[in-house]
């Protein structure tokens, strides 16, 4: 599963040297399944994306198995993940009950899922902002009081599908006070994948002004509208270098109508290697795990990579 | 057709203000599809896609029929398309023979097709690079002496199926060769569409330095590892103001074994209206028209832009 020395490596200038890959697939992505992935195929699916380079797998959440029966063996999962090497697992939790599951499993990451609007928010998390702000306050404080890495994801944050466009200081507001309650890294999500170069990068020199440092925050695009590369390569010049993305392209909004979610790893591997940036992938592997999970769910994998690479081979 | 005033309109600085999209969709994408379109519904394809603002639609190629059947009513499409008001209509001619076909029709602007590589010249060609040139160079002399404007497409700038790694300097020759000839444009193809953003920027910084100035380039990229927008983008902050894109993402490359050929002209729309740069396009019209023609193929587009604004309306 080569091709044939492609891409030719060109750096550009400015660019990171390496990027650390955020590996949503096992949770963002499975959790979208219609029927839940048995818990070996996902401890599996774990496995073989820290066998292919990756070092941050999301692996599970913890919320109410009600709101996600996907992801309800979360108890039964983590364990198996966890005897995975060299691999940190951060996981969802929705609020201090969920929390208290993660830590009584050992979990050294967790993250929490803010929404930058008061729609989504309230379609989400079925609560207003601040409610939700206010339930993930005390999560925060508690898991660094045990000294947890915490995450903080803000979704919707380029535009919201009952909003329509979402104002930056909105954003920024949401983003100062999940750092102001104590967590580590935001990851500015594009949940509807409509952002654009520039609105990403005023976004992200908002949040520089506001005392948010480039080195806290990952971007998670969506490639609904095929942006999400190009959004990518804009962050990786204004300095970013944690970027979300699902191996083979798995998953998206449930509240997002479209085809397409979450930037496939592989697509993000294929620019970054040609540009020269190392992540420690080695993108025939991880093309492989995602030609052997979309055999698993049944359906070819929506990224682009992995249709031409795995065409070569047949 | 719309999008909720999405995308937000944030320019990115120093970017070009206004981009001409070179529409290649009615040749490029229909000459790949397996059965001819009646000439009628190419013509109303042009039309709708004049009236969704585009005003550079490549028309057809003069090419033998033997060679693509597909387009072989170019003597009965070209003179419905000239009826079009307001639109620049190249169309490809690959020799002496087919050139005097275009004129003879009143074609004012045409296109040649070379190879940055020996094998993608002596398999679409069936000539050697060399020869392939000296096949050109008459043709554009005498489309010159005409008061033609005349393309030339470098295909395989930056990937090869067979050779895979180009030479930069080996495109920059071509390139340098068809400007000599009297090109008075450049499309720099990334045909099998493997390039990365650095890549893009190396080869327009070479030619820049060889004499070819950036406003005589154009760039073709094609999104079969999902790059051509990341790859657009880093083409436009060099200074970039001629695209190529396909409507719909018709068509690609029937050498490149996959899925996905050209970039979506709705996706690169999608990019250029949020960073606030002209096109003249409607996103809704132009996107109703790639409906209206998956329609008439019988499978959907691939673009997905296309796929979010007509999901949108079910």
């Amino acid at each position: 599963m080569t091709a044939e020395g492609l891409p030719m490596v060109v750096p550009a200038s400015d660019l990171p040297a390496r990027v650390r890959i955020h590996e949503v697939g096992a949770r963002d992505g499975l959790q979208n399944e219609k029927t839940a992935v048995p818990t070996e195929v996902k401890a599996e699916f774990i496995r073989r994306l820290a066998d292919a380079g990756l070092t941050t797998i999301e692996a599970t959440s913890f919320v109410h198995p009600k709101w996600v029966p996907q992801l309800a063996d979360a108890e039964q999962l983590f364990p198996l993940a966890k005897d995975v090497p060299g691999v940190e697992l951060p996981v969802l939790v929705p609020n201090q009950r969920g929390l208290e599951r993660a830590l009584a499993l050992g979990a050294e990451r967790i993250a929490v899922f803010a929404s930058a609007t008061e729609s989504f928010a309230k379609a989400n998390l079925n609560r207003s902002l601040d409610e939700s702000l206010a339930v993930f306050a005390p999560v925060v404080r508690r898991a660094k009081d045990e000294g947890v890495h915490v995450r903080g994801y803000v979704s919707m944050c380029f535009g919201d599908p009952w909003e329509g466009a979402v104002p930056l200081h909105q954003v920024a507001r949401v983003c100062t006070a999940l750092r102001d309650m104590g967590c580590d890294e935001l990851s500015l999500g594009d949940t509807i994948g409509v952002a654009t170069p520039g609105h990403v990068l005023e976004l992200l020199s908002l949040l520089n002004e506001e005392g948010v440092p480039t080195n806290t925050i990952g971007v998670h695009f969506h490639d609904t509208y095929g942006q999400a590369l190009a959004n990518t390569y804009a962050a990786l010049e204004h300095g970013v270098t944690t970027v979300d993305a699902s191996a083979g392209g798995l998953g998206g909004c449930p509240y997002a109508k479209s085809a397409t979610g979450n930037l496939a790893t592989e697509d993000l591997v294929w620019m970054l290697h040609g540009l020269g940036i190392e992540t420690g992938v080695d993108l025939g592997r991880l093309t492989a795990t995602s030609v052997w999970m979309a055999e698993r769910l049944g359906r070819p994998s929506p990224s682009r990579t992995v249709r031409a690479l795995s065409h070569k081979d047949q």
